[in-house]
């Protein structure tokens, strides 16, 4: 069993930017390596959230289903959570929370995840659809996207950070999904307000990293073209 | 135990670049991860190899010591030894080496190790002085490294290659370390012609990476002005 102080990834954000989408670990694996994480889905088929050892799929049509055992995912991190969690704290945004973490903790150059879990006032998302092969790049497959919106409900974030040295591999910086307790809405989290609840931080010492070293379009890619750290940034951040 | 599969990372390249240079793991530690590896020294003191599970120092005037117990290193590599050979392979030279595994695995995109054993033309290595706080850069201090050569001799290389997506917390490409069967020529290698002997090559599926969280200096650091690809790769490389 992976320890508390590791964090699991499989696959690379590198993969993800010329269109590496298929999914190369199943969710039975997955589970063997934490009870939360968040990651994407094969083909980029949703964008899927385990919580508290339930792992569910947001798809692109923003339909909520718990992911199958045999689902299999490219790229995703997970953890065994055992968060150091302050109570009844108020965050007004995303920016908000990353500036409230670094206040408080020297955490800049370490990894760590973070899980929000109370009442916001408005969330964001997106999800995106499965694609087929011969698949399109990441950004490509961003223009058809669908974003989400609600206001006033309850629900987690998990989010996870990778210091700038991680950027070509991982999305450096934090990256976060989010589900709403009644599962009507869920998905990549591109932003939130008004957050009133508890902020959990689990810091890790580790990083326990697995690479698709049998799928034949990963060993057979050339990715001195792709320019991953800007097509991560252009993906994963609000525009 | 790490398996076969598995490559041990303790701290990055990133951290060497501005000057971060405190040992965080000693060689009794290093040793449960792999009887295999090289890394740096504490306070860039010489440059280190694990041989069959005999950690050797290599110092910045060229002497050559078993590493002691409680010698600790800021960076390095280390596995268990479970390499695929070939025997009695010519290879001419450091980048010839390269050219021929790339010819013959597709291995571009994952970890794997490389060791060569048997008779070299000609070696150039290099090592570099234990430095005093306030550390200088990586840059400043290769500048009062040694250079060592040698010719018709045998020997051991130890070499790591990491893809390009690593590249900022890693050295990308081959990064490799010398000793000689008399231990009288030792280091960084820099690079090597006419080699005729064994050739063993062990790839991995996943990098255990660990990163020194209880290191005042490392958290504290930012990183954001480093130009890490730049300097890895000057002091990396022959000029």
């Amino acid at each position: 069993m992976t320890s508390k102080i590791t964090l699991f990834q499989h696959g690379t954000g590198a993969m993800i930017v010329p269109g590496l989408f298929d999914g190369t670990i199943d969710i039975q694996e997955l589970l063997t390596h934490g009870d939360t994480g968040i990651g994407s889905g094969d083909g980029l088929d949703g964008e899927s959230i385990i919580n508290n050892g339930t792992p569910l799929l947001i798809r692109g049509d923003g339909s909520v289903t718990i992911a199958d055992d045999h689902f299999t995912v490219p790229f995703v991190n997970a953890h065994f959570a055992a968060y150091s969690t302050i109570n009844n704290i108020q965050i007004n945004d995303f920016q908000s929370l990353g500036n409230y973490i670094f206040k408080h903790h020297q955490y800049q150059n370490i990894l760590f995840s973070v899980k929000l879990h109370g009442q916001f006032e408005w969330v964001k998302t997106r999800s995106v659809f499965k694609q087929s092969k011969p698949y399109p790049s990441l950004v490509a497959t961003a223009k058809s996207e669908k974003r989400f919106e609600s206001q006033h409900l309850s629900g987690t974030v998990i989010a996870y950070y990778y210091p700038d040295a991680f950027s070509k591999f991982a999305v450096g910086g934090f990256h976060a999904h989010f589900i709403s307790d009644d599962q009507s809405i869920g998905g990549h989290l591109m932003n939130f307000s008004g957050f009133n609840g508890d902020l959990g931080i689990q810091k890790f010492k580790k990083l326990d990293l697995e690479l698709p070293i049998d799928n034949a379009d990963y060993l057979n890619h050339d990715f001195k073209n792709d320019d991953i750290e800007a097509a991560i940034n252009q993906a994963e951040r609000e525009s």
